[in-house]
């Protein structure tokens, strides 16, 4: 039987330090990968005399990209750029065109980028394509033994998919414009291209009207923007190469629209932010047999319109619950009058009055799959939250589709699992060349029940840099390990532009400890994952209350875990070796004994206020660290172990299987897998 | 012989909380400790319903203060505060009296804050004093097994000194207006209540003057704050009870200014903001012989005067370096024809000119030890940075002085080095009582030779915090023990602020290591400290380069390690107990197996560009943790060790001693008691 007790702690920093990506072979750190890599050989020195010129087409917000370049590249690297006057220029930028004052969907966004030792070459057709080669510069900077270096490349890249987007979801939680901003920052490093901006639901309305005014005064908790705001936020988001497109979600979630303007609704009120109320708990809905309702719309989108220079306008359409049609005597008459089956003919039929609402603002509509009904033109997009195969249909019903479904981040998916979903995989596969031009991509969706301006970075990044990666990189790019290790290196990038989503977690674990340390409760919080899916929502039984504090550990920790990940990994090699590697054994072990020895060290903490229920947490994490470390004896002595050990342990193992607080423990797998084989043990 | 072998991880991870501040006994986490504090029983619940009431005197900037208040209470705490009308406030604030437009030296600050189960009341003579109660407040919450609360207490408070300032030198490193911001917050939260703002030398000149613009535009790199700036910042300050007293530094310290007015230098230039240039370097001066001189001064200081609204302006004059006017011979010429004997006093023939002018426009004139002169009134206020002796002499002559010495963040002493400096201690002891009260308190210095905007906040705190301790409470209060504890715990609440001295440090070792994991180069930055004193200027041999990137390990450590001041404590209380306190031997051998182990974890990121230089630091720590395992082990024999061994020894810690990369390795000193223990073993 070989022990933990003759190892040294170095085996443990070895295990610690490789979690970390490969650094034995150097390799592209880009996310997404380009199009066309050619490496070279040989590297571009960063020095204090690293400069820019710029030839071609040209405007201020170039100019400004290639400040903001430069100082992220000097923050990158720490190095304050003293350009010195006469000497070449290291990097040579040159675009052929300008940009669209509006950016339209399919502008051109490619562009070459050759890197040699003495200088590098950008070209673009566009400025557009100059924004994205950057960010590819920025990503090829790396720590080298001789200094900060590009290594020697010519890339030749463009997007697959013209539309590459995050929708964040600000009526839930209100997420200040900062917080937006530093999003966008984080957008533009993966080179996506859309902020979808959904901005009223039930919750809150979250956008200064002026025509309606009590939409913000009444339908909102006082957090909104401005249009000033937004008009900054939009020209913020087309310097980077972003294009905004606002959600205003009707007919259904919009409780929020009927607190100032309870006529526009279905039911009778009087309506409330929080819901509820007395009687059976209905989602207001917007009334679509009043002529009243189309002139409210036609006045707001005509603001709304002006206000978005963007070519597209979604006015959500999903999730209509249609309780209040169906008790409202009125609109049961007029579906009777107009022949209409049902619900959907009745929602069809105000879609086709909205769209010619949105149409002669000279937008395009967007919704949700549900607004796809053969009456409506052919001009709109669908964009699909319920799966692939409703993105087929609509394509080849002649419809335009974006792909969500797959790529909704609040369901705390590992990246490999958004990463797998591919817009023209599946349903789509079969589609003809015609049909499938129709997808145009796909968006990631951050929807704002469980987020707030502290933690929604660590809910977005790093995995939706996946999400941008699968929807630029050609179909081809999926190799799950090169993946994970560029977006761990990308994920740190990020930071350095001001997000959060790895000193949040710090931050919110100290909130947890008070003036304690907090080496034991990360070792906890290293290995847990929120619950998977809508779990979260089921457990909050009934409606949430949006002002709750978010501040339990599943709030702050990552919805990946990558210890466990790796733990995996090792028990894999491990089992796959005939239990002979040894130094997977020994990793394995200390690991197991860390996590057997953690609750003691952490239970004096637990009995603070927000880590009380984390307690069972902590105790099964101690128990699987013991039972991992007895599974090793049996099969270091080659026996099988006793069935009263296993029967034990299986117990403990299904007890360890179940959410607690909200949490997953993630080793409660590769545990069982020891625990199983100790069957087979020779 | 007792070894590590038989210890579970578990005593090493006790080993790191124990690092932490106690938490068996709740404390209070104040800094500044209040003058009076009576302890109550019970506590306040701190939840969403919290809210604050005002009454009395009462004004806009109040009203800010309490916004920001609550806002910072709601981050730290997590809650989103949603105050229901008809409940009574959690927190009533009365000010008697309202705050002076311009900040007064000794406005009233004291204030009261009782603390009790459902309600908590702050009054004060002045809103000035509601400032610092609120901050008080701020650090009475703490999370506790029921949830946020602060302990019911009764607290009496006034500071000290009525002088409590930092120091930020802006010339050297620009430091933009957002760090000074949120440094301006750290002081607050820590009761200070000036920011000296050094904004002119011999590397920059920071301040758009529009009577001179050259100074700015040839006087600096293009980096300084436009007057705008400058009062937007005034009023940022005066919302947090801070006033601001600008430094120019006269006739030394003055290159930046001869760019633009070669005619104001005593030398013939030309001039450079980097200094050097042919033949041997020379500190250029001002020439006080010209009529010409006192002209620009005149209007200059008119201009300065109007935009800066403190009663003091500080005129430097500090390390006057003589050579140009020894070189002058139309400048000995006037000497000569006055009478002066030397430059002292040509300096200070200067400094009277100068001051009729500061007086002409009402503001007090303050400058540094060398402006000490009977030819001065006594008006004036003299800034000590060469001792407490000079100190106590100025006030025995009848001027006003505050005090440096000690409080020099440059320097990179332990927080209870700083803390040990007391403005009453030493010569000042003996003063009478009127003498003493001419000794205004005293101003932490952070010069900006070795700080960027990245790693200034790491330089300032929290050591600031203590010296913010010294300057505002009691003489009596100097419990080292509890000095530290409280400053951790002020430290991780000063993150919530916006500070970044513990985030920086991990950005700052992330760009060292790339896209690899930094476990093992925390353990090696957590057990070193920069050089001390002026060595590191001494080692730059020459003129520094203020260009030159700061992304060194010296620049991303703290200078002060926490993991070695508990290792030696624990070397302490080892050989206190005669070798027998085994749970102390256990935690000494885990942490010295980790060391011993560390270099071959960190061995392969050595490589990287900037952490080559590291390379004879990481395999002394790891020297050293194995010779202190062998020291343990002839101890546990109860053998002297063999002389050649401790000769061997010896030499290795000398070895170690040596600063490497400019940084020290602070467990070289307890290490070596081990080794020396191994003499009189028994």
């Amino acid at each position: 039987m070989r022990t933990v007790q003759g190892l040294s702690l170095s085996v443990l920093i070895f295990l610690l330090v490789s979690f970390a990506p490969a650094q034995t072979q150097p390799q592209l750190n880009l996310m997404p990968l380009p199009a066309n890599v050619q490496p070279g050989s040989g590297q571009l020195t960063i020095n204090q005399s690293f400069s820019v010129a710029v030839s071609g087409s040209h405007d201020a917000s170039l100019d400004r990209e290639i400040q903001r370049f430069v100082s992220q590249l000097s923050r990158q690297t720490g190095i304050p750029f003293r350009t010195k006057s006469g000497t070449p220029p290291t990097l040579q930028v040159h675009a052929e065109h300008g940009r669209e004052a509006v950016q339209r969907l399919s502008e051109d966004e490619s562009y070459e980028l050759t890197v040699a030792d003495s200088s590098a070459k950008l070209t673009a057709p566009t400025t557009l394509g100059v924004l994205r080669g950057l960010q590819t510069f920025l990503q090829l900077v790396q720590i080298t033994p001789s200094g900060f270096a590009a290594p020697s490349v010519t890339i030749k890249d463009q997007p697959r998919f013209p539309w590459r987007g995050l929708l964040i979801d600000v009526s839930r939680h209100f997420i200040p414009l900062d917080v937006m901003k530093r999003n966008l920052d984080g957008m533009a490093a993966v080179k996506m291209n859309v902020l979808h901006w959904h901005l009223s639901d039930d919750q809150g309305f979250r956008v200064e009207s002026k025509k309606f005014p009590k939409l913000t005064q009444m339908g909102s908790d006082g957090m909104f923007y401005t249009q000033d705001e937004i008009r900054e936020f939009i020209a913020y988001a087309h310097d980077r190469g972003i294009r905004v497109m606002p959600e205003f979600d009707i007919p259904g979630h919009s409780r929020s629209w009927f607190l100032g303007y309870p006529e526009l609704s279905s039911g009778s009120g009087p309506y409330t932010l929080e819901g509820g109320g007395p009687g059976p708990y209905v989602d207001p809905i917007m009334d679509p047999t009043r002529e009243s309702t189309y002139k409210f719309l036609d006045k707001f989108i005509a603001e709304m319109a002006k206000l978005f220079p963007d070519a597209y306008f979604h006015i959500g359409g999903d999730e209509v619950d249609g309780k209040q049609w169906d008790a409202n005597s009125k609109i049961q008459e007029f579906m009777h009058a107009h022949g209409m089956k049902n619900n959907q003919d009745l929602q069809a039929y105000f879609n086709q009055r909205l769209q010619k609402i949105v149409a002669k603002n000279h937008k395009i509509m967007v919704g949700w799959d549900e607004i796809l009904h053969p009456d409506l033109p052919k001009t709109i997009i669908v964009q699909s939250w319920r799966g692939q195969q409703s993105l087929a249909a609509a394509a080849k019903q002649g419809y335009s589709g974006l792909l969500s479904f797959g790529y909704y981040l609040d369901l705390m998916w590992p990246a490999a699992r958004h990463y797998a979903v591919d817009p023209m995989a599946d349903a789509a596969a079969t589609l003809s060349p015609e049909e499938k031009s129709r997808i145009l991509g796909g968006e990631s969706c951050q929807w704002a029940e469980w987020v707030t301006p502290e933690n929604i970075d660590l809910h977005i990044w790093p995995r939706n840099a996946v999400i941008a990666e699968r929807l630029w990189s050609p179909q081809d790019v999926k190799d799950v390990a090169s993946m994970y290790t560029r977006m761990n290196a990308v994920s740190l990038d990020l930071e350095w532009l001001g997000l959060t989503h790895r000193s949040a977690r710090m931050h919110m674990l100290h909130r947890m400890a008070g003036a304690a340390d907090i080496t034991a409760l990360r070792v906890l919080a290293d290995v847990v994952e929120p619950v998977k899916d809508y779990d979260r929502w089921s457990d909050a039984k009934g409606p949430i209350d949006f002002h709750a504090p978010l501040t339990r550990m599943i709030d702050a920790v990552s919805p990946e875990s990558e210890t466990a990940h790796h733990f995996s990994e090792l028990v894999q090699t491990f089992l796959k070796s005939g239990y002979k590697d040894q130094a997977a054994e020994a990793q394995i072990r200390l690991q197991l004994t860390h996590w057997r020895d953690n609750d003691a060290a952490l239970h004096p903490l637990l009995s603070q206020f927000l880590l009380q229920e984390d307690v069972p947490l902590s105790q099964d994490l101690s128990a699987l660290g013991g039972a991992g470390l007895q599974a090793l004896d049996y099969l270091d002595q080659g026996q099988p172990a006793p069935d009263s050990w296993k029967t034990q342990q299986f117990g403990l193992i299904e007890q360890a299987k179940k959410p607690m607080a909200d949490l997953l423990l993630m080793v409660v797998a590769p545990v069982e897998e020891l625990v199983r084989a100790t069957t087979s043990a020779q």
